[in-house]
C-alpha cells in the first residue's frame, strides 16, 4: 500500500481536459490514495515557475514525487513545468504526431479552443437548451413540440439532473414529465404525452433507493414511505411495458451513464460542447 | 485542404473521456473538417465487430480512413477494434506504463469507473448541489448560509448556466443573485448580500452583447433596449468596484471558463465528479 500522491492537473486553458483524462486514468489505480488539484490558466513561463513551487511543496509535504497531468498547448510553459521534478504526463503529446501524419497538417497551438467560447450561435443553442430544461422541468410546461426528448418517471428518479446534463453538454432540449398519482391509476400513457411517443424515455429505480432519496427530501411523509415508492414504481414500470417505452434503472447509474444511454437508445447524435 | 474525416469516440463506458480528449485534440487541427460520433458501452467483442462495420462504412462513404479515439478498458474489445483499419488512438495506453512504474501497482481494468456511479454519499452531494442551484436560482431563495458562492449580476449575464455547471461537475452549492433596478440605484451591495461578502463573485458583460441576448428573450421590451443594458451594466460595475467584489466579463467566455475562473479566484478546490 503506497502513501498519498499529490496530483496536479495543469493547463493554459480551463484544465478540464487534463482533469477528465487524469481522473479516468487514476480510477484504474486503486491501491494509491490521490489528492488532486486543478491549476488552470497557466499561460506564461512566470506563472509556470510559481506553479513549480506549489508542485515541489506538495511533493515534500507528502514525502513523494508529485504527478502532473498537463494539457498546456504552449510549448514553453510545458517545458518550464518539466523542471518541477514531478512525473510529467502530457495528455496531448502522444497523439499529435500520429494525427499530424494522418491529416497531413501541423497542429495549431491555440489555447482554450476546447472549452473556450466558440461562436454566438453555438452559445445560444446551449443557453436555449438550459432555459428549455428549466422551463420544462417537473412538468412546468407540457408543450413538448420543441423537445428533443422527454424523460418520464415518478418523482425523484433522476429526471432533472439528466435533463440539465443533456442541455449543458449537448445542447439538447430535454423535458421531464413527473408521473402523478392520477397518471399512475392508468396503465396507459397520460394523454398529453401520447403525441410525443417517439421522444419518450422512462426512468425507473429500486423502491428502497427511492424511499431513501425521498426521505432526505421530505422526512416521514407519506410521499417517502416505502409502500408509496413500491406502488408508484410498479405502476410506472407496468405503464412503460404496456406502451413499449424504453426504460433504464437509475439505481446504480450515474448522471453521465443515464444521459449516454438515453441518447444511444433514442438514436440522438450530438457533438459535445 | 483535406476532405471530411469521420471520427469515432468508442468506449466500453460512457465514452465521455474519449470525446473530451478527442475534441481537445481535433480543435488543434483547423484545416480538416471532422464529423464525429460517440459510440458508448461497447463492452463485448461481438459489439466491437458490429462497430467495426460502422467505422468501415463511414470510411468508405467519405473516401478516407476513419479515426478512432478509444477509451476501452477491456483489452479484447480494444484489440478487436484494431481490425477496423482506422487510425487507432488509445487515450489510456501511453500513460499506463509510466503510472504503473511510478506507483508500483498494476492498473485494474474496471469499466466505467470514471463516469459510473461512485457511492451514494457522493451522488447525494451532487444532487443536493443541483437542488440548491435550482432553489437559489434568480434570487428565488436568498438564504445563503449554505452557499459555497454567490454569483451577482444583472439579468442574463450568465449566472444560471454557471451555477448549474458548478453543481453538476463539482457539487458546489452556487446561488445566483440578480441585481434589481432598486439594487442598482445604490453604489453599495444590497443589504441581504452584505453578510456573505467573501462568497461573492460579480459577472459583467458587454452591453451590446447583453442587448442581443435580452432581445432574443423579450423582443422589443424596455428590458432589451441598449440604453437599459448600458445603464444597468455601468451601475453594476460601479458597485463591484466600490465594494471590491472580484469580477469577470462573460462576453467572450464559455461556461467552463467562467466556472474555472470563479473557483480559482475564490480559492475553492473541489475534485470533478
Amino acid at each position: 500500500m503506497a502513501g498519498t500522491r499529490p496530483v496536479f492537473y495543469i493547463s493554459d486553458g480551463t484544465g478540464i481536459t487534463a482533469e477528465t483524462i487524469g481522473h479516468s486514468l487514476l480510477t484504474q489505480f486503486t491501491e494509491t490514495r490521490f489528492v488532486s488539484e486543478r491549476i488552470p490558466f497557466v499561460d506564461t513561463v512566470e506563472r509556470a515557475r510559481e506553479v513549480i513551487e506549489t508542485i515541489r511543496a506538495a511533493g515534500e509535504r507528502h514525502g513523494t514525487r508529485a504527478i502532473v497531468i498537463n494539457s498546456c498547448v504552449n510549448a514553453e510553459v510545458s517545458a518550464a513545468l518539466g523542471e518541477s521534478g514531478a512525473l510529467m504526463l502530457d495528455v496531448f503529446a502522444p497523439f499529435i504526431e500520429p494525427l499530424e501524419r494522418e491529416l497531413g497538417e501541423a497542429r495549431k497551438r491555440w489555447i482554450g479552443r476546447a472549452h473556450g467560447m466558440v461562436d454566438f450561435e453555438t452559445y445560444h443553442r446551449r443557453i436555449n437548451a438550459i432555459n428549455f430544461a428549466l422551463s420544462h422541468d417537473d412538468g412546468a410546461s407540457t408543450d413538448y413540440s420543441e423537445a428533443d426528448l422527454i424523460l418520464v418517471a415518478v418523482s425523484r428518479a433522476g429526471k432533472t439532473p439528466t435533463c440539465l446534463y443533456l442541455a449543458l453538454h449537448y445542447g439538447i432540449c430535454a423535458a421531464n414529465y413527473p408521473l402523478t398519482a392520477e397518471d399512475l391509476e392508468h396503465d396507459r400513457l397520460p394523454p398529453r404525452l401520447r403525441p410525443y411517443r417517439n421522444k419518450l424515455f422512462g426512468l425507473t429505480i429500486d423502491p428502497m433507493r427511492l424511499q431513501q432519496i425521498r426521505q432526505e427530501r421530505r422526512p416521514n411523509s407519506r410521499y417517502a414511505q416505502l409502500e408509496t415508492c413500491r406502488r408508484e414504481v410498479a405502476a410506472a414500470e407496468k405503464m412503460f411495458r404496456a406502451e413499449g417505452i424504453p426504460t433504464l434503472s437509475t439505481t446504480h447509474t450515474s448522471i453521465e451513464e443515464i444521459a449516454s444511454k438515453v441518447l444511444t437508445t433514442l438514436g440522438i447524435h450530438r457533438e459535445m460542447f
